[in-house]
């Protein structure tokens, strides 16, 4: 047996109604077709009529020539338990577009992260409405597109952006500090592959400035939150948070600076653990198979 | 020098608008009373033209017997900067009551606690408008006292309530997850002296059922904060908060659970600083020295 | 479908060289025995050749009648696949005792979090080589023992002990803060179900007075590990780990003051853990699922 | 009064044995010099007989023009109070020098942080044994300077090292994964200046190859230690420490790359706090006034 071989390998993400034979049924079809579970993880949301949710990494040899075959196999599989579900191989590495505004620390930290070779992306583009990050983005070789964009015009930044997400053949976007609203009709068509950072523990202080306003309130913890985005503002379904500890001494700019590590971490962590097809999206709310 | 007996300890606490000769004066008044400096923390709110606040903690040999010259020579130096300040004494042990409804787990920490020496108090009485704790609390020697109340005997209630307050001669009021809302006139007659525990992060989930709603939302930390009580509900100044890491595993119930782990050290927290004198509240805020 | 009953749940941990087709021939199994899997985790060492860990829960009606028939079926499979592992029948509540000698503080948690139901146990004894908790446990009800021990008088005093655990059939052993060193030939006898609390961040501070020594080399963080119990001096597999941050104000009393909270905690994280048998021994270390 | 003017802020650091009348002293000291407290810290060893610690920032109009006869004042003053004491003014800005090997992520926070002007002082040039940086730095116009080193040629590269940190007048010296032993004659020289950050929670896994010790003891939480360089190995003062969570899951690789991201945060606070003059050695440990 040799080290498996990273084009061999896929990742299986399915979601069903609960029942008796799932992972039997599962297994035993890897069993047949060769491949070898190398990570498993499940979860009911309910022990009586719930669902369940199953991401299981396996190696295959020869994937690649067999990766028809064993769709359609499990297409059977899948009908009879009326399953949800989805075959990402790691050949088909994920294309990312970064969307970013003035605030350059959540791009850095990404592009770091991509450099130290932990995300699991091609990071296709960046875009921005302003032009200030363009010499960071194209000295690492990342082309880096300035579309102008305010409330006004967002129609027209829209459509150039959609533009370009195509002509990158864009999978997911990373909204690292993007301060601009996205349309209904922009966010519907990347359903689940939005992701953004917002700079507060959502659900509190959902909207602007929320360091201003966690400035005011006096907390003693502030906090970033990372989420895929939906119509509803700073609504979507919530994939990492986490806060830092501050006090009285600390004015906005301090809660400002402070929270700019909350932001980097949080961000590149629900980022990673999205591009290795660990979060599944139910009812507004994510499980995330860490 | 003997080591300073507690009896001789005081905490100096001060606020008044910022200027030169502060500290000079205060530590040089110290001095000419023979006043020995044990620890000192002091924080402006701006450098220009910010409030200056205090703590002082000092010995002073004989200094129940010097007391009152002590506040009425500092009562001049006071005036000249205009001051708000306070001797807190060692030897006048702040005397506490504790109100609970039917949850144990707030109230048992701080009794441990207590019992461990961490708090510096003497518990003169629990309330409660469930009879529930009283084995409990009366096991340990402490009174206890079922006063029933809901939305409809509310001044009734209370009207026991401030009976028992003035009977133990209450400092300070601890809402150990007691489960009512308290009328104006109550908390105006104890302003800055009733500390609750909230079991969210806020200003996140406001009001009832705070874990429902944290499920719910699919957030993936939940918290607890400390605050001091106004009449606007769940809106006084906050004195700690903290947080426990949740996933998608985890329903209302394991919120709850892990909640109360939370709960109990930040109210522990809060209540230790309120009873060091560690804690000056200014605009809604809190300056916690720490 | 009906709630399941409590006593039809029963866990699975299975270890054995990795392979094709295990995860298949145990949910085969179970499939064709009635059982519907609750929650299911996996682990293996190493993509190649490594060792296979898994957890099953699961849920089987009328599972004490089928219990002989369930086992030895199973007895088959495992030998196929040379696994080492264990029904653990939740019908069959562990039996645990808790050693102390004179800080009553993590038996005191241990306790509260029993009392709260969060500890599947029965607590069966509380052994102490000093009588002060004797009040403590008695009136919660459960039986004290003290048995004086030190370096002089150890087998004998083991000698009791073995008798104490064998009358009451002891699963569990707890040492929370038990100031004993144990014989080899005690440890053996209970292997991997011994589990201690250490009051330093392991390895820093292997042995006595680990306070002391952290506050001497001005540590930052203090930390408390618990594990089981080799016969190597606080070498044991790892289950729990904590820390808390401390400042250069924290003289030695302080350090034990908030390292008992981390104690605590960490204690009663590995205690549960055990007792929902979510730790494997492996080679010195454990696998956890949490 | 108009906002105070950067180069008119000074930081005194006071130590002295603790005795009435010092905080007074030198409060009015300042208030006679017409310098206002900004913000003050003490602290004392011990109440009995103990060490007094005071760091102290104020401003001052003219303060450079002053400069020369306020330390001739206090020269005075410091002499009737056996005081060690040292003044810092913001207007000499400390130059820093980073040394770094192979990994760069410490090189690259600092230099992050730098550039968002949170860390202050002049980066004057980076030290490697190894070229690779060497792009990265010089992009951003700070020198870089390549000395080979290893055992067999240790005094040479000090001696070079020496050179350039003289050529460059380096006030803090900062080992940003630097995996060289420094002789001790190097190490005097620079006495509580130079900066290390190890890869472990000391005083675990002191030396080499702490993720791989840390690995194979099975520890539940990876740490990293910032620390003053003194002559015996990982033993100098600590300044800050951290820890992140790992798992059985996480294997060498998985907590070298978990621990950068701590590593990365402790260096950057110890860093930051030094340069702040916030960090006071004494005895082998550090008082630090955050």
């Amino acid at each position: 047996m040799t080290k498996p071989i990273k084009d061999e390998r896929c990742r299986l993400l399915v979601q069903c109604p609960d029942g008796p034979g799932i992972v039997s049924a599962i297994s035993t079809f890897l069993l047949e077709h060769n491949a070898n579970i190398i990570e498993s993880s499940q979860y009911t949301s309910d022990p009586d009529y719930g669902t369940f949710f199953m991401r299981i990494e396996f190696h295959c040899k020869g994937l690649l020539e067999k990766r028809t075959k064993l769709e359609a196999d499990f297409a059977e599989l899948a009908a009879k338990f009326s399953m949800d579900y989805r075959f990402s191989y790691h050949h088909d590495i994920k294309r990312t577009a970064i969307f970013v505004s003035k605030d350059p620390h959540c791009l850095m930290e990404l592009l770091w992260e991509w450099q130290s070779g932990d995300l699991e992306t091609e990071i296709v583009c960046v875009i921005s409405n302003h032009d200030d990050a363009r010499e960071l983005v194209e000295s690492q070789g990342i082309p880096f597109h300035h579309t102008p964009a305010n409330k006004d015009i967002r129609e027209q930044a829209e459509a150039e952006q959609i533009r370009l997400m195509e002509e990158y053949n864009v999978d997911l976007l990373v909204l690292a500090r993007y301060m601009q609203i996205l349309t209904p009709a922009f966010v519907e068509r990347f359903e689940d592959r939005i992701i953004n950072i917002h700079h507060s523990f959502l659900p509190a202080f959902v909207g602007a400035k929320p360091y201003e306003r966690a400035y005011d309130r006096g907390v003693k913890l502030i906090g970033a939150t990372s989420h895929y985005v939906t119509n509803e503002l700073d609504e979507g379904p919530i994939i990492e948070q986490d806060i830092e500890r501050v006090d009285h001494r600390d004015h906005v700019d301090d809660l400002k600076k402070i929270g700019r590590k909350v932001e980097r971490r949080v961000l590149a962590n629900a980022v990673k653990w999205h591009l290795e097809d660990r979060v599944i999206v139910k009812d507004n709310k994510t499980i995330v198979f860490r």
